[in-house]
């Protein structure tokens, strides 16, 4: 018996599986990076998960049983201690962490080389060459990196909708969906009424997170047609298509998997045009919806089993059909 | 006698003067402004430079005397009263606020109408008609606006020495200057050292408030040679010049005064084609240090009197003497 989790910001994917690639079931959390939820709760989302995951065939009974972990970021000693500890209790005693891009690109091909990006709030792209991390781009936070990423488009249609209500940039169909966004009611007819707005804009956006800005992305992606929101989303596309063309090397040929939710529900799903700027050669694409496969693959080869063509598909459509089994299709 | 106060976000400076325009006394302390240095520090900061500016010639006897502190952003209920007890034990029983825009604006001109513009940590415009703001632009702080400020260059100087780190973008001059004043070591010479820097500078960055960026602003103008730094000056200067454009009326013609140190140290320094792009039409523009001679006329004309360009420049001679003589000339 694996266990393979993929342990995200805002949810933690879990399923167990046999050496076979056939997967027993699934399980789902909420957020499980301890840099954003915290030791504790992320330990306890992944326990969760797994837990949920683990339920329909008891725990193993070698206590040697393999764990793999995919999630992005350096851990502390306290969280690794814990999650050990979390999860022997589940019956696996053996577990390891790995990268989250190495997670998302085996979602997406048993390859062991080509390229992944992962564009959700952050952005960060990786070159695989022989199963590991060649080179990693991106991934610097809101305030140092991540352009193109779900803050950075956020952050833009705020900016912009305060510049259309200001008289500094032109109007746009933004304006109207960012303040039923953030519930601001206001008369934009009179200038008094422009100006009420943007100093409730200014008040409720200063008394959150930065980062929620990457909640009003999806907005630009809503109002594609508008000529402010089409120029950020190509701006976004253009720095996601840079990111990973700094990540590729002559030498290196094979798929581009990409996760995410700006990538895989927003660019993925825009008018052609946008895809061609972001994803030069769309013919290579693989979009994912997250790193649990990949954690399944990683999970059988740390075991020292082959994983072909054959065995990864297994488990991909294992994994779809238990994930469906437990929390439908949108799961 | 009269108080004028220019309370600003990092020092605050105050005069005493008569109704000759004949200044006695100038005090300078702390940052004076509430938002920023909370409500009891700021009155502190207002108090104790009003209190140097006063020592001279003592308490004025007339109870009515008149106060004008000149400062930005909306001030709260108990702001307003701490202030006026503290500036009526000074004797200055009469204690108004005015706009940080007008105190620049006058600082400058004793025109009754132009356009003022600050740029500092932050940027905001304003057009002037018969001595009030009549439309001010900008201001949203560095979340929502700003764009041109010493935030917004900051921020942009230290995501391209992580690109420049990260391979994404091209080498720069900035990388050193940014390292060395963050206080990083690193061995540049090597991807791994680079990948250090990065991440030191990453948790440099994220450990300080946001807005502290505005600190790394005046190695761009250091950096001007070097073609990414100019990039992001002349962008800087754009914005800059969008701000004052936005606050233009047809029928209004006047000087355009500017203050805040990205744009007296850092655009009205700098070679002549970024001041160009900045302020289309130089011959009107008159740069000011900060805000307290214009707190000097706000104060006499409420008073009733009218200051004339003779009065004016008095006033003017009169606080630069005074300041000189207790602070020295950078003061």
């Amino acid at each position: 018996m694996f266990l393979a989790v993929d342990a995200g910001g805002t949810s933690t994917r879990a399923v167990v599986l046999d050496a076979s690639g056939r997967v027993f079931g699934y399980g789902r959390a909420g957020g499980g990076n301890p840099t954003s939820a915290g030791v504790t709760e992320a330990v306890t989302a992944i326990g969760v998960a797994a837990g949920q995951a683990v339920s329909p065939v008891g725990h193993p009974r070698d206590r040697e049983s393999v764990a793999v972990v995919a999630m992005a970021g350096e851990q502390g000693v306290a969280f690794v201690e814990q999650l050990t500890v979390r999860l022997a209790g589940l019956g696996f005693g053996r577990v390891t962490r790995q990268p989250d891009l190495l997670g998302v690109f085996h979602s997406g091909t048993p390859a062991s080389q080509g390229y992944a990006m992962i564009a959700g709030t952050g952005t960060v792209a990786a070159r695989v060459r022989d199963g590991r991390l060649e080179r990693v781009v991106g991934g610097r936070g809101w305030l140092l990196g991540d352009a193109g990423s779900g803050f950075w488009i956020g952050h833009r249609v705020a900016r912009a909708v305060v510049e259309a209500l200001d008289g500094q940039g032109p109007a746009t169909a933004l304006t109207e969906l960012v303040l039923s966004s953030l519930a601001i009611e206001a008369e934009l007819s009179s200038p008094g009424g422009r100006i009420e707005a943007i100093r409730r804009m200014v008040s409720t956006v200063y008394a959150r997170r930065p980062v929620q800005l990457s909640e009003l992305a999806p907005l630009a992606f809503a109002a594609y047609d508008d000529p402010v929101a089409r120029g950020i989303l190509t701006a976004a596309a253009g720095a996601l298509a840079e990111l990973v063309a700094t990540t590729r090397a002559d030498d290196l040929a094979g798929p581009l998997v990409v996760g995410g939710s700006v990538m895989v529900n927003g660019v993925l799903a825009a008018p052609p045009e946008l895809r061609q700027i972001a994803l030069p050669n769309p013919a290579e694409v693989i979009p994912v919806s997250d790193g649990v496969v990949g954690a399944a693959v990683l999970a059988l080869r740390a075991a020292g089993l082959t994983v072909d063509a054959a065995l990864f598909h297994t488990l991909q459509s294992g994994v779809a059909n238990s994930r469906q089994r437990v929390v439908g299709f949108a799961g």
